[in-house]
């Protein structure tokens, strides 16, 4: 597909400095965009190829014009301006409607007309697949679970039994939904294992990366609302409620009964534990341990970061004895108190 | 299905205090569970839901009866009595025997008569699966595993070949068990693989939480001993072995060689490094890094958590400099000694 | 199969002090091996094992060999002698070549008539699957994909639309390569999700263990080079580049547009943070948290390790005031300098 400079900058609304009828196919990054590629300049960090770049037209902000020597549509917002030029140049592309011969379908299923089901899927009894609904290969629907319009399942996706998926929702290959929440309890020395009688809902536009697993409630339903955003490999807990449009990046691990608020940003590998409540417009940076609940908007973090080895050594063994070496200065300093 | 109040306290042991004969048809939150189902209290975050709870009756401790506006079980341990009440109204359903017209079965494969194979699963040659077993969709045993009597396999799980798997063990969906461990040597500056010829064992009463791996021994095998409970996302090297009743939170990770007592437990996001031993009844709390051996029951920390980001950014520069910050006390404190 | 200990020693370049025509049909651990295997040596740990060995023989360095009560084969480097010693007794096996039955192979796809192409594993459309390439149960090849010369995809593996996949690779269980990257943008408080227009490029020789997700670059190419080996689920984000001969342990974390040098060790459950360069030749120990570049070759580390419960209470407590520690710790220099 071909678009031309003038479209694209009224698509993302953006002020065009150069030839509206320049003809654009695609994007690339500023090192590689060719003559008919759109590129865009956000990240400070990659100034000295903007310089040079060869790309036909930059997205990027005012401030940035005049070191760019090709086109520029300026925007305020560059980065999602760029976004949109890629989504309109990339829109989302419709499968084929139809169930593939070697998919399993239940006979109490319900399959929209306009749906795809892929080879080797699996779709169980009393399911409900909506309108435009992709189930890739080798994906698998449990009994009772609803899938709504337009949401697709990428490939060996399991969705449990009983769950509620919504519409839009992209869910991404080897994701688990809907296992048992981790509820245990002990008697005499043994593990005993404590149904889990909920599900999980999952609402609108909701994104889930790759590998990630979403336990169902035990008793109520583990909740993710609308447009939240999820990476790959994160784990969240039965009954924990994440907030509308909250972001989660990979391999972050959230635990039971935890409720996030809404805009919430989730740094990669952050674990939060059972119980905690967070705030509305919470930013945790990654790798950060939460034992404690959030109650006022803001960042937050709590990572150990890497020094050479030997000064880390020497640092931690210094940690393990933090608490004494606080006390040393306090005799020091009554010690000196005394004395003046 | 419905229970008599009277028939559920002898169930789970606990003392009635409220009419025998009132019926219950299910379970609910102190805050939701409707004139007909039963709830518990145990977790006093929660103490303002019992005072108005419309629950048919709630499982509790003793002193909390009077605080209960509902009929009351009272049990030593509520949590446990609680869920008894619910596995007794929630008996295991058992699936229907067969294989599915779409699973693959090796003609030298011996599927016991009353396992279920479902749909689009494959189990490989001269694999063995035991009486009322379940093998769900997508699922994979490859040649010559073995599943004993009662387990479930829920969906898409992969059992590499030569696997053993004991009796009620519970697979859910995305697990890989008897991948190659992680055993590689450098012959000048590449990376040789050397083949994994160990298995793992996994004894009876073992639960495995979804997209959980357990790689095979390098010799020997990797060993799940008895009533183990693994949640979500945990990894499992190599030739380690993690004693019976050992509960391990999502997103634990266990490197090779470990060797976990009995009756331990393993916090989320928790990592233990190669060859440590630790010994029976330790805690260790969620997050926390492992790199000596455990000699002694009792719990263990090592997680860093979260405080405000200015804070911590104060915090990381000072540590990453505590060593001469002990030295410099120590300087202080000699000269003091000397001036006094 | 058998062999002699001669032929053995030749094999792996070691000095056979003992019969070279002893048979060997195995390897074992020093502690099990029986009188017609070998057995290795070469962590001082088991030392006590060597001494009382029934091994056939074993592999050690030459400052052992008076330990050892049977035959040596003596190396300078015992472990990798060893290694060779297993793979000359285990060589890979190939498989049966043919489409099962119940695989799906899209018409437009090219399958050599060496691959092997399992169970309800489906291939789509234009994808390319090379000579002797497996394709174990379940896994899913979509679109234009390309998979290499000898390489193994061994069950439910999903390998999303255009990825390139070189010879020899090893793909386990549950791997997903090429999911979306998680590229969002915000649009006044909602996320907007980036098409991720980028693929993977896998070389040659790389190995990628269970439930490993890496992601499609946003537009250009997440990359692992030649000989990368890397453990269970390890998440790679998109456009991240981890160069030849690198080794990534279990569970670690890589986001995007992370470079890594070549003949790096990433050590488990380490968390690399976006943008961040590597040099060749680091090793960042497990548990890390990675939030600057490194530059100069070296160990690197930043892990936060366990003490009792009660003192890494204390010892966090101190921690989250350290700044002021160091603060007071001025004074008191100051206060004495002054009155000295």
């Amino acid at each position: 597909m071909q678009y031309k400079l003038g479209e694209l900058a009224e698509v993302i609304n953006a002020d065009l400095k150069g030839d509206p009828d320049c003809v654009i196919s695609g994007v690339g990054t500023l090192q590689n965009a060719g003559s008919d590629q759109l590129s865009f300049f956000t990240n400070r960090r990659y100034a000295r190829f903007l310089k040079s770049t060869t790309a036909a037209a930059v997205v990027l902000s005012v401030e940035d014009m005049n070191d760019c020597p090709v086109y520029s549509l300026v925007s305020k917002d560059p980065y999602l301006a760029y976004a949109k030029a890629v989504r309109y140049m990339n829109p989302e592309q419709s499968s084929d409607p139809g169930v593939h011969a070697s998919a399993i379908v239940s006979v109490t299923a319900s399959v929209h007309s306009s749906a795809c089901i892929c080879a080797n899927s699996y779709i169980g009894e009393h399911a409900q697949i909506g309108e435009n609904v992709y189930v890739g290969p080798g994906c698998v629907v449990e009994d009772n679970s609803v899938i709504g319009k337009g949401s697709r399942l990428v490939a060996n996706v399991s969705v449990c039994h009983n769950i509620e998926i919504g519409e839009r929702v992209l869910i991404h290959a080897g994701v688990v939904i809907g296992a048992d929440g981790f509820g245990i309890t002990n008697e005499e020395g043994k593990w005993l294992k404590i149904p889990q009688l909920g599900s999980v809902e999952i609402k609108d536009d909701v994104d889930i990366g790759a590998n990630t697993t979403i336990d169902r409630g035990a008793l109520e339903n583990t909740l993710i609302e609308e447009g939240v955003k999820i990476d790959n490999q994160v784990q969240i807990g039965h009954n924990s409620i994440i907030g509308a449009y909250t972001a989660i990046a990979g391999c972050a691990v959230i635990a039971g009964s935890v409720t996030i608020g809404k805009r919430c940003m989730i740094g990669g590998a952050t674990a939060i534990a059972g119980h905690i409540v967070i705030t509305d417009d919470v930013v945790i940076t990654g790798l950060s341990g939460v034992t404690n609940s959030i109650k006022k908007p803001g960042t937050y973090s709590g990572a150990m970061t890497i020094t050479d080895n030997l000064t880390w050594r020497k640092n931690m063994a210094r940690f393990r004895h933090l608490n004494e070496l606080a006390i040393r200065l306090k005799a020091v300093e009554d010690k000196l108190d005394k004395s003046s």
